[in-house]
């Protein structure tokens, strides 16, 4: 990842783009947003790897993701969909599904989001989730199956499957949810290493990896939710690869399934 | 507050999304930003209370507004409108006007623009009062009296007053005056006591003594203006509810009149 | 500047929004964030400066950018031109080369965007540079004689011309370039300084002189990215004129040319 500096297109909700910035530049990757219709769909190919994030989509916003995803189906480029609290709404839910027939390399969400997107009903409070990890767990693989890509449910524990193959990550710390933007920044990190592997659950899995990580060496040193927020940024930064391979090697965290 | 964590949809401008999400989040609050007009509408029906803030408004955050508020209004859902900067811009000042006839549960700004808002005159420099609190005592009052809800007008010393009762709220810290955010920050926890209580007066009041105490808690700590925002986050995170119950206690702070 | 407290109107992208207002109220000036087309021409009117980025920009927001810098220049208000990544990407570029002819006090980019805009070539990689700074020396110096301005290429020594005077400013620290939004916030500065100035040049040194000592401050406290940027804010703060107005007369970092 420091290596490559993969740089990362993000079409992500105005909420989160700084941290999300942030948390990229943290781990070593390059960011970039651009959302404009006029430039996402070109900016998509040259990218190493694309976010789309629906958190506060609207019209022009929505064209933008539409021609980005377009584009790296069309290019092959990684990409990652957060389908953020769809479907409690209408709008950003019909948006989703198109979005899903473009194949994304990884979609990551909470519970109940996955469960709507994979047409299990679901639809959660606003951002949060009103059903656990394991409810989902037959509508990510599922979801896994139609995409043909890997779906990641997160929770307390991580639940990440590509259909066949099925890994829990767990630590963390209860402070990245009362954090804006833990959430959209760990599906940014997703897109980023994405691009430095060729094995999209790795991939994935590293990514939940490195924020779980991270949340636990912040937690330990915060005094709250705001000193958290800064030392979570330290610690991304401060987690090497060593670590990140070590940690879904925890064998109570790992089992292979499906 | 932390028991019932209601969910506050925020219509807010750009600038200070994240720091009005973290400060919901460290409350004990639900932030859903969601400004799009395809779903604002139906959304607001859904939340606990709304915030609609006019900082960064634009045509399509316009018609998202007024469709909340509307919503809210039908619905029954406590609202805040919080009018950055109306009175020196035609355009906000217009939109304003149209949301007061949506009878907002709280007004709250600084003194120019509770003025303006008024019709008595006022328009700040920017987003900054060029008024004292004190000046708008009468404004705040009559604006009360034609929404039926509260009017507050923040100042060195907080003014809170439904036309009947006025209670002021003092404390508090210069520095929140240095960080971006902090006042609309303010707004929004404003909504989410609306959430809580069935007196109005007594929301506002509470909201505006929390983010008082929360800064000075954090003002002892700060080395500057960037330490002071993480640490207001974490203070309140630590302030508790007998100490929110307490501050407008302070004798020198409140005061009945009419 | 913290006597004149200028008001500075930014027009930038939403990544950006918080820490370039933050940047701003902690080195004494007043941020506001109008981007509405409806707003931005009569707001550049009233502010003390102007700064147009178009790290994320659009449709609505390119026409607001085009009115709030017609504005200035018609008014004589000073204005800074930030071409984020201005040269990869067609549409901005376009914009951006529209927007030069308005005759920016200063533009601020890397060397990559400052060689695109001066027709030199260039282009980087989203929004990092792929050139060195002197590389832009002629771009530059070039692009100056057309705006009758000055000419600003941030790098690892900044480079800073009117055409016929150049200053080069050392110091700072790479962990700026970790930070979402600090080059974005000293283009921010460099407006603020514009305000309080006659000698645009001058204005613009004092800028990056106040950004790199804080920088340098905030590293020698900092743990990492996350406290860097928070301590960066507490720095500039902390900064005051005699330090910034000392730092182009150390020596080795400052030399006439042209």
């Amino acid at each position: 990842m420091r290596t490559n500096a993969p740089l990362v297109h993000c079409l992500t909700n105005t909420v989160v783009q700084s941290i999300t910035a942030n948390a990229l530049l943290a781990a070593g990757a390059a960011p970039a947003m651009v959302d404009a219709p006029e430039e996402a769909g070109d900016f998509a190919v040259v990218a190493s790897a694309v976010l789309v994030n629906v958190g506060t989509v609207h019209r022009r916003t929505a064209e933008a993701m539409r021609l980005a995803a377009r584009s790296a189906w069309t290019a092959g480029t990684p990409w990652v969909l957060d389908p953020v609290a769809v479907g409690g709404l209408a709008y950003r839910t019909e948006l989703a599904a198109d979005l899903v027939a473009l194949r994304p390399t990884v979609v990551r969400g909470n519970a109940s989001e996955v469960m709507a997107l994979a047409g299990a009903g679901g639809g959660g409070r606003g951002v949060d989730s009103t059903a656990a990890t394991d409810d989902a767990v037959t509508a990510a693989a599922e979801l896994a199956g139609r995409t043909g890509g890997v779906v990641a449910v997160s929770g307390e524990v991580d639940l990440i499957t590509d259909g066949r193959r099925t890994v829990r990550v767990g630590g963390g710390s209860v402070l990245l949810t009362r954090t804006t933007g833990a959430g959209c920044a760990l599906g940014a990190l997703v897109a980023a290493y994405l691009a430095v592997t060729d094995d999209p659950l790795a991939g994935a899995v590293a990514a939940h990896a490195h924020v779980a990580l991270a949340a636990e060496r912040a937690a330990a040193a915060a005094a709250g939710p705001g000193t958290f927020a800064v030392a979570w940024l330290d610690a991304l930064d401060g987690v090497d690869g060593d670590a990140v391979a070590g940690a879904d090697l925890r064998a109570e965290d790992v089992r292979g399934a499906g």
